[in-house]
């Protein structure tokens, strides 16, 4: 995905081909998202855009928020160690410091990467730009202690952001604000 | 993906990574789909994976299935022409005689092709390995005459049969119906 700003009309000019290789994977490793919401164009800006995204994933079945999640790689885990996380993912991990754990801090984060996993079928998702490795670590070790359904919720939050940031990433967005 | 028939307790064994190399283009560049069903392992039988893909997409906001349909190729298109389709679409289009259009054809299929897309938001999609050039050229003909809702359906079916020829290419099947 080539990271540079357009603006929204050269967004709405876009053929679908264009749109896909753009924005198809302002949700990680599903293009479906962008896909989907091709038929609410013209956007009025990258706020509308973010706004269909974010309601076609709430409409989604419950497995479909699920699979988003699943479609996410582990902070710090092994495919950012064999380099197969994609281009958006390392740069996130990266600004969040994941690139500069400690061997100690790297155990950590797997263990309880794999006990989140193992405890809700989904990996931990969080929004890697907007936090610090410790912030990171710590929040990973409280939402461990949440229900299944509090994290599914707090994941999708979480991917809502991360695509919020994305979009920013590709859309001019002077007077927008830069956090949700 | 690797074609390969694996039995299925061999597919209810894999980790997620493997699910997803191996099952995540059943929907043609929706991995979202396989991401999805992973929950309701294990599976009783090829079957049974079919049919919780189809009800993930049947519980899909329309938007979602239209992106579904957006997320495939134009039969004999540019696609086919650049060499850019999956290994998947690019066997089942040989399979229909795609690759062997007269230029006269090819030129009927494109100009239909882009009459389809224009009147639905989505292009023809059909299964081609239970299908002919001839029948095919004639479906596409008779489908134009469609409302956008009847092809929005007759779409997602082609798509089911589609799935479930990949899916009897990976997973053992005996005693299994081979057509839908």
């Amino acid at each position: 995905m080539e990271s540079r700003a357009r603006d929204i009309s050269e967004v709405n000019g876009m053929d679908y081909e264009q749109f896909i290789e753009v924005f198809g994977n302002v949700i990680e490793h599903c293009s479906l998202c962008a896909a989907a919401v091709w038929r609410y164009r013209p956007f009025r800006d990258v706020k509308h855009l973010h706004e269909e995204i974010g309601r076609f994933i709430d409409d989604l079945p419950e497995a479909g928020r699920e699979g988003i999640l699943r479609s996410h790689p582990d902070l710090a885990g092994r495919l950012a160690g064999l380099g197969q996380l994609t281009e958006e993912s390392k740069r996130e991990q990266k600004a969040a410091g994941m690139d500069g754990l400690s061997q100690e801090e790297r155990n950590q984060m797997e263990t309880m990467n794999n006990q989140y996993r193992k405890q809700f079928g989904f990996p931990f998702v969080i929004c890697a730009r907007q936090n610090k490795k410790t912030a990171i670590l710590q929040g990973l070790a409280t939402r461990l202690k949440n229900s299944p359904q509090a994290e599914l919720a707090k994941g999708i939050i979480e991917v809502k952001k991360i695509c919020y940031l994305r979009l920013l990433d590709l859309v001019e967005h002077e007077g927008v604000e830069s956090r949700l």
